[in-house]
């Protein structure tokens, strides 16, 4: 199933499905497991048959943080070295897939390669999602949690700070007043409250969580076109650093080109003959 | 009652009713509407009598879209020539009322006008709301939904993209994550769904929803100020364009001059003798 | 307790406690009470035993807003010298604590240094909080109510306009569309409505309702570091202003610095130790 450290990977009904894999530490972010999704992710892009990503942790947890031993072990100075932040960069990957407007100048550093999968990346946050572990789940595409889920922003309570960009997007998914109680309080949020500050998009039963979550998946991946989602994940992401007329302009752009795609051409045959689509991302 | 192909015009109460009016065919939207829509703003801003100006569209359904004889007879090149988006570009009419900072310059393309109309436009959704015509809804200050009114941007079940800075305007209603939830999935939400996320500001029961509608309509008509309605208007909009202390001085400027207007001295005298207010909008 | 005139000041359990103090007139705001306000916020940040900052109200109401008195007496040309602007900036004190990034460009105006206090500011709005009174509230970094508080903008209804910064602030907090309605309407909102569009953070039973409050803010005060929290406050506020790289960057830089704190070592020790914290904010 997996030749990945860490990371469990498996494509099914044309959706990947990455597990982070430590269950018995609740999977707490190591560098090998950055790696490890980094490569998966740049096989889901390679992959044609791949159309959705979900990221969920293996046993009861998401993903707890930063590996404790990795914290107790950083010493002022040695962490250049040893950091987790330059694991990730050492892969060349390009997932640019040339759909929609390019993001690669916007997000830099560790995770913002996410912003360029030029397919939806769904986290499936299944339990406790803490630190570094809730800030990936920040860079998916949408967040669906658990009902029995909880989320800390953890550092405040470890003497750190707004690490990695989520000084950035939290304000931007749940503004700056809700950033600030999540940051500065470092509390436990459970699954219903993340839902209503819009910490995540939405909840499921913890019994049929991950089938629910599936459900999504393969709606995505069935039911809408492949080019669409890519085009619209690029302008979306791209319309954070866009003024309206800019965002507008695009918009002109892409809906000429995707006038001259087989999925537009399908897209209104399949509605017009009352039938499901067959979209093939052309 | 209307001279207006494809739409309905009234004014009662100091309100301007904009129906969209093709029925059978749930209101799709067509290049004959969209002039209708723009001529009809332009006699609202020009009729002194109108204080408010509220679209909602006749019969069972709000708008569903570009007609679908339209999107079949695009062919990629002849799009330029037929273009919904020249069709209201013919109309040459100043919208901008001279109160507030000018928002022009920021808001272009088919709709961008309707930020620069200084009157407050509520979109009023009686029902199904999809493609173009939930793009034109996001163009009006705010959204009142009946319970029954459905709500999809079905762009990634045609093969298409995020059109007519839909990729800009979603981001700032309801944030990036629900934005490309709503956009990739093209689902079908519901009015109530759709408020939780901030995509229309509130749902009234669907056998009273223009009464609700309109009351609060009239409360704008009847109790404040237009001329602070204008003022206001052109604030929120051009403060996604201004940072802080832009904004700020813009405000500063703007209430010395509401010091020395007409209403504000109204503003005072009813409120200290506790009777209705009768602002003229001077 | 108090040498402030409109303001009572305390501080207990490392919590300083500024309540409005006008309760016959419903805490209405003074040029006296800005002044106050502003001495106090001083106080606190120079007092070293001091974490968190609450802003409450004596009596049944919040902050009823600008003095009736004073509005009345308005005349155009008049306003400059007996300005309420001019009297928060007769007082000049730093509020920087040199920790996080400067913020101190980006916020002017009369109430723009609280985003340079380097504490966190609750306002806890323990009734009606409306025009001025409502904008000072904004200003706070998180906002608890209780569960009978009441919000209106007023300006509308005076023939006003979106006064001192408002115009900028509330879409941040609650998007273009919430901020038109409770601006435009001046309508009354209540908690719970308050709550649901991201105006507060949270609600409270009023019958204890600043116990609550306190809870929160002893929890802030005793369980995570106050070096975490004045840097988070200002990189929050600071990537308003911030791309995603810029963000980032400023995140990385931080992180470096907090791993060579007292407090980072107390992070991770308390932890390891299973034992309460005891940070110092070194």
């Amino acid at each position: 199933m997996s030749t990945y450290e860490d990371l469990a990977y498996e494509v099914k009904d044309r959706v990947a499905l990455l597990t982070l894999n430590r269950p018995d530490k609740l999977n707490a972010w190591t560098a090998a497991m950055e790696k490890s999704v980094k490569r998966a992710m740049a096989a889901a892009v390679a992959d044609e048959t791949v159309r959705v990503i979900v990221v969920t942790g293996a046993g009861r947890g998401f993903c707890a943080g930063a590996d404790m031993n990795l914290l107790q072990s950083i010493k002022p100075g040695n962490w250049e070295d040893r950091d987790l932040a330059t694991a990730s960069r050492e892969e060349k990957v390009d997932f640019a897939s040339g759909l929609g407007p390019d993001v690669s100048p916007h997000y830099g550093g560790r995770f913002g390669y996410l912003m360029q999968v030029k397919k939806p990346i769904i986290a499936a946050i299944n339990g406790p999602a803490a630190g570094l572990g809730l800030v990936f789940a920040l860079y998916a595409d949408m967040r669906f949690a658990g009902s029995e889920a909880k989320f800390t922003t953890s550092f405040a309570s470890r003497g750190l700070i707004a690490e990695h960009g989520v000084s950035w997007l939290l304000p931007h998914l749940v503004g700056p007043a809700r950033s600030l109680d999540l940051l500065m309080s470092a509390r436990k949020v459970m699954a219903d409250e993340a839902a209503s500050m819009g910490l995540v998009n939405r909840v499921f039963p913890q019994e049929n969580f991950m089938a629910n979550v599936m459900d999504y998946a393969r709606m995505l991946a069935e039911t809408v076109s492949p080019r669409s989602m890519a085009v619209m994940k690029a302008q979306i992401w791209k319309a954070l650093f866009q003024n309206f007329d800019e965002a507008l302009a695009v918009g002109d752009s892409e809906m000429q080109k995707s006038f001259a795609s087989a999925d537009f051409k399908e897209g209104v045959a399949h509605f017009v003959e009352k039938r499901a689509a067959n979209f093939t991302g052309q």
